[in-house]
């Protein structure tokens, strides 16, 4: 007997892998108990998501989970009820027990313009609905395509290691198994491997108008950059993105944790050190000597975390150059001014410790 | 009284910042009494090499250096003499205290063609040409835009993090102030402020052919891509290519040094458990538990020193899947066989230890 084709038991194999290792973390999760045994697929209507959950409600049915159509209306095209009734119809064919419809609002007004906000109001439904049903997980159908495209999105932006890694294939309950396993891009699916998929279902797609417009970046970088980069750079320029990707990303993660760890251990503030409007205090000598990539890591979540503390938030972001400033403090000391950072707060040096205070008012 | 141009300001601060760390790391040297007063410059005639040659002779002479342009003929042009021994005369008139020109000879069989063969002929009369002269250093004039260019290829080859992090502005003697300063890439300078530097001298520079070959992959990056990525991404990617180079370097740095150290605390070779044809034993139990970003470096480095321990170097490369499969030996065991790795050795799982070993002949 022939098995199903080979790209269709390459995605099986991708989504039993996420979530068998799901389970096995939520066995060891105490106070996971109250978990149903629902699996979400948020489903746009495209051959990504509507492959994840033809796949996954085929896998989720042989391990005795059911499978829920979580299909966000953002309400930004003419027709887009519509098509969100088109995904939950097509999504019930394909093998779904239950399909929900969300309306969400987008604001236009945030940062990063119509993309971003829809990608915040997206998640926000997702956490909500997965707090409704207490389901165990959320399925996303990014593949390996998207996670090439980030990558370069992030470089676009002048992001740093953090953006470099790119889309992470699992995030507490949101697990994106069409990325591969984590730090294994070479089982991630490609796009046309999810059209395939929808073929082999016999399932018609629909293609995101604001997937074709050119205003937008991630067009951009999908018809443009990323064509043009084959060619130069060769047809595996996608597979070595989405590696570098996963290269960078546990790096990032270590390194913000080991940060973490040592940015509590060189914390002064507890004692009779601290002045009036001192909002946190760490030990400059100390600090001069922990590796560079840790030091500037400290000095960023000790800035976060005293504009916090200050209660004046602001909308300006911490910058590279604060850091590098506020390190200045540490490694080329020669009785320099305090450096203002953002949220009405400086840091300064005071015999030998590096200081976050309020700014006057 | 005017200053000179703001662009030569730049540049001379750059080179001044450059030679003075490096003055301080030889007086914290021992052994490092032997060095000449000298600096060496490596000097294609291109303009970025002779603004560099030009600002270290101006600086240098301030700080009681002398300065000696090295150029080096590859012999891979038909004129290539002529082009030395011009670069060589407008290395005198911009200051130059002495010139030497050398010819190399380049290979061509190696891996990564013409241009990787120049590359390694050239760095090797760049270490030969320090010794003999006990200079204290050897300065490089990359810019800004050979570091966007040097991200772009490492992440066309597939590189991981250390290929993201480019091209070092300091490793021991070899300087590259136009880099900027170590993890400061906003002390950079572009290409078109070398030539800007070289008109102020009144110097013509020379144009490498190579740069405009457009079967070269560095030329196609520079003369395609970055043009395309400009346009789609905006004017500022060179310097958020260059940004996330200076990011990604010093966590690199910092990751291979802790794994490294790991590694020996790890090793469990040095008695009684070692059986014939072992070559490096690891503890696997205490390696499951570090985490991924350092347990896949552990992994990478300890096949490395078995593949040399062995004495049966390969041609093959050591690659990501090995890694991985030697990694699944530690953290998903079901009994799975050794992992062969290049150079005639395999790593295999043995009473909870990993072992690295011959394979058998």
């Amino acid at each position: 007997m022939a098995g199903p084709p080979r790209v269709v038991a390459r995605a099986r194999t991708a989504v039993r892998a996420h979530l068998t290792a799901r389970l096995e973390q939520l066995a060891d999760d105490t106070g996971a108990g109250h978990l149903s045994p629902r699996v979400l697929v948020g489903v746009s209507g495209g051959a990504d998501s509507l492959a994840l959950l033809a796949t996954t409600a085929w896998v989720a049915a042989r391990m005795g989970l059911e499978t829920e159509a979580l299909i966000i209306d953002h309400g930004l095209q003419a027709d887009s009820e519509g098509v969100a009734e088109r995904a939950a119809e097509a999504s019930r064919r394909l093998g779904a027990a239950h399909t929900t419809i969300r309306r969400v609002e987008v604001g236009t007004a945030g940062a990063g313009g119509v993309e971003n906000a829809a990608r915040r109001a997206r998640h926000a439904a997702f956490t909500q609905r997965l707090d409704e049903t207490g389901a165990l997980a959320l399925l996303l159908g990014h593949t390996l395509d998207d996670q090439a495209e980030q990558v370069l999105m992030g470089l676009a932006r002048g992001g740093g290691p953090r953006a470099m890694a790119g889309i992470p294939p699992v995030r507490g309950a949101i697990l994106r198994p069409f990325l591969g396993a984590e730090r294994d891009e070479s089982t991630a699916l490609r796009r046309a491997d999810t059209e395939e998929i929808c073929r082999v279902h016999d399932v018609e797609w629909w293609e995101d108008p604001m997937n074709e417009d050119p205003a937008l970046l991630r067009s951009a970088v999908r018809h443009r950059v990323l064509p043009l980069l084959r060619e130069v750079l060769g047809e595996q320029i996608d597979e070595n993105l989405a590696r570098a990707a996963a290269l960078i990303g546990p790096d990032v993660e270590h390194l913000d944790a080991e940060a973490a760890a040592r940015l509590e251990e060189l914390r002064r503030d507890g004692g009779e050190l601290r002045e009036d409007g001192d909002l946190l205090l760490l030990d400059a000598y100390a600090l001069a000597s922990v590796p560079a990539a840790l030091r500037t890591r400290i000095l960023r979540d000790a800035s976060r975390r005293a504009e916090q503390e200050a209660g004046t938030p602001s909308d300006k972001s911490l910058l590279r150059r604060h850091v590098l400033a506020a390190e200045a403090l540490v490694v080329s000391w020669h009785g320099q001014a305090g450096v203002p950072l953002p949220g009405r707060i400086e840091v300064a040096r005071r015999d030998g410790l590096l200081v976050w205070r309020r700014l006057d008012p």
